[in-house]
């Protein structure tokens, strides 16, 4: 065990709250998804509480069928795109981490290598992509499909996807950029590299007009849960959200990540696992319990339904609630998140739940809802870091803002005093913070 | 004549200046390209002068042959995405309309319309869209293609793509928000609009999840010069930037324009034409066109022929400068900018300027250079607004940014007590400062 070592912490942008009923409570302001001011005050607390990022996901499509369940399904309908609200946010912190997703499977990757390379030098080496493939048919049918490219042909895609972004962000070298006036050099041109790339899925020859950022290139982030999504996540990533139900499946999944990447050839340090942590913070266990019941409580029927049926793939619009939903009208395999997919019906095989019962385990511990006391939070913390489960969190609140502030005045204090957390950032750039190594450019030997 | 016509005004993002040479004068700062802070006192200077907007253009696709002569080509090679970009700006101003380029050949329109109405609910209302279909086979490399789609392709995609955008950006109606707790109803279910379009280059069947923003809609921007182009522009331009190289034929395009709108069905006033002024301020006529001699004696002799080269779509590296370009080397027809090339290709064969001779006129009048007096600009821009030739003007100045800081200084004021231009914003909004309409949903009956 390294003395020294701390824990990271990504806050997952959710503006009235993780919950999906969140935008019922009184306690949230329900308009907050379209409020520039809102997100503002939501990254200086963060900043506040010496974050290492924040980060905002994102998939380009919304279910647009089953108009009347769909407007009760509060934060989805009015959503910043990730770059624009990144760039803005980055005018108002100064250390924060400033992390986005952009999907492999419905871009080019010579405009989303620029995208984050000028996210990067905008926030003078802050950035992060978060690398997706998008597991949503609405997504498709905005681009020209009626149904997501199969599982295994979208990873193969975003590999090359990966590939040729990050080559694209070595197009200068460091020093590169002479600006030197009595020559007529602007540039090093042997300092410069054009791609040539051939693949299956891109063909990229040229350059990007950018300049590397001071971390070099943006961290990449990556969530993948399914075989193919580990694999790819150890062989690119530098920081993997896991999703961990137990100590025992986060070391699990902890070894199994640090495992494959030696197989790639690299450093298990060089990648950061943060499992996600939702949470309910109150005075009391019971009371943090009491509140959670009370959001699960504003769900509505149809909503319920629609959250199950997106990871089951299939239709549950006239199934009762408190009945068991029948296996054999299940789908056989998973097209979208497969490892959700796998989980869900492994369950209503195996233990039968209703309709209702399936919801609520699944929003509540199925998604890793912790329910405790700021001490407990700090505690579960504490355990999964020095376990070998985890390096650090993905947090989410239930509900905000409130829990964040609360999370920044007594959480983060007490993992301070425990040596576990930064009490000042320790460097400038988002890499810096997070302790990875800066990227040496590929093009030099 | 109405007498309350106000110019409009828009700022050209040139980080040393509009001179492809500005770089090496000791009156710019060379990194600028790169540095944001830069960039900021720009827009605080152009909002201080009460400026409708900063406009950043944009190629994604800079030359990779022939590198030497590159590395002498200063500010295209390091330069920020323009979204992210203007919505970092937007932090540092409150009034200034921020708009910029994104292509239609090298995007999907689902993800273009997210970023710009992103950009616009960011900003209050003050995003706007530049609408381009790329005249550069650098891009096309970029994207798997070896040379750029056919004109008129490009042109027809364009039409489409900015159909389905307009449309996607109309997928709520201004008052589909709600927030209704009791009902459990986010937004009204009948005031949201998924898209169904199947046309000959997209198939898009969704929604965007972006309220619309206080104008409604970003403002579109366009400059095409062809034929299609102009067409394009009267057919769906909010504003347009012509290129304008004396009042004959400014009057002329404004004519042309104007009443080609008339066959779209669209009122005249509902477009603003925006001739491009590229200045060069002194105290006397003479210093600013000395001023502007000694940038034109800092080209380098490689940058003359590749600036020619581009705009001809053909080699001249081994012609010499002194020489008139032989007639039977110049291409037949050109396949990137159309106007461009047929000014060049007319004035070799009926002039036979040298390659020297053909480079400062193409780099100077060619580009309508403006060299003299602040009040001498006033004057001008004076003449081209009230004769109907212009509605006010795409501003650029040959260095920056004390050129800029000049014309906030003495033309500005000149140009407001003559009555010609606002002293206060009158709105919020960029439409509301360019006079133009909020555009109604396109879905309201």
């Amino acid at each position: 065990m390294t003395t020294n070592r701390k824990m990271r912490l990504g806050l997952l942008s959710r503006n009235t709250g993780a919950h999906i009923a969140s935008w019922l409570s009184p306690e949230t302001q329900a308009s907050a998804a379209g409020d520039l001011s809102y997100y503002i005050k939501m990254v200086q607390t963060a900043e506040r509480g010496k974050f290492d990022f924040f980060f905002e996901t994102d998939s380009p499509g919304i279910a647009t069928d089953n108009m009347v369940t769909w407007s009760r399904n509060g934060f989805r309908h009015t959503k910043f795109e990730p770059l624009t609200l990144l760039s803005v946010l980055s005018a108002s912190t100064t250390h924060l981490g400033l992390g986005g997703t952009m999907s492999t499977t419905f871009n080019e990757p010579y405009n989303v290598a620029r995208a984050f390379a000028s996210l990067d030098l905008i926030t003078g080496g802050r950035g992060g992509w978060n690398v997706v493939t998008t597991a949503n048919d609405y997504a498709a049918r905005n681009f020209g499909l009626d149904k997501l490219p199969p599982h295994d042909e979208r990873y193969e895609r975003a590999y090359e996807f990966v590939e040729v972004v990050r080559k694209l962000w070595d197009t200068y070298e460091d020093d590169a950029f002479i600006w030197n006036r009595e020559t007529s050099q602007y540039i090093d041109p042997d300092k410069f590299h054009p791609l040539e790339h051939d693949g299956k899925f891109f063909k990229v020859h040229g350059a990007i007009a950018s300049m590397r950022s001071p971390q070099g290139q943006p961290v990449i982030f990556q969530a993948g849960a399914s075989n193919a999504g580990r694999d790819f996540a150890a062989a690119t990533a530098d920081v993997v959200f896991g999703s961990a139900r137990d100590l025992t499946k986060a070391q699990a999944l902890y070894k199994d990540i640090k495992t494959r990447m030696l197989k790639f050839g690299r450093d298990p340090d060089d990648l950061k696992l943060l499992p996600g942590l939702s949470m309910v913070l109150a005075d009391s266990a019971e009371e943090a319990e009491q509140r959670y019941q009370a959001l699960q409580d504003l769900v509505h029927p149809d909503v319920m339904r629609q959250t199950l049926q997106e990871d089951l793939e299939m239709n549950l619009r006239d199934f009762p609630l408190d009945e068991p939903i029948p296996e054999d009208k299940l789908p056989e395999k998973a097209n979208q998140h497969e490892a959700y997919f796998n989980y869900l019906t492994n369950l209503i095989r195996t233990e039968k739940p209703t309709l209702r019962q399936l919801f609520h385990h699944w929003s509540n511990r199925g998604r890793n809802v912790f329910c405790g006391t700021p001490k407990q939070a700090a505690d579960l913390m504490e355990q999964f870091f020095t376990s070998e489960a985890a390096d650090g969190f993905m947090i989410s609140f239930q509900t905000m803002p409130q829990q964040l502030d609360l999370f920044v005045d007594t959480v983060i204090p007490d993992l301070q005093r425990r040596g576990l957390f930064r009490t000042e950032y320790e460097g400038k750039t988002l890499r810096e913070n997070l302790g990875l190594k800066r990227p040496k450019n590929s093009y030099l030997k």
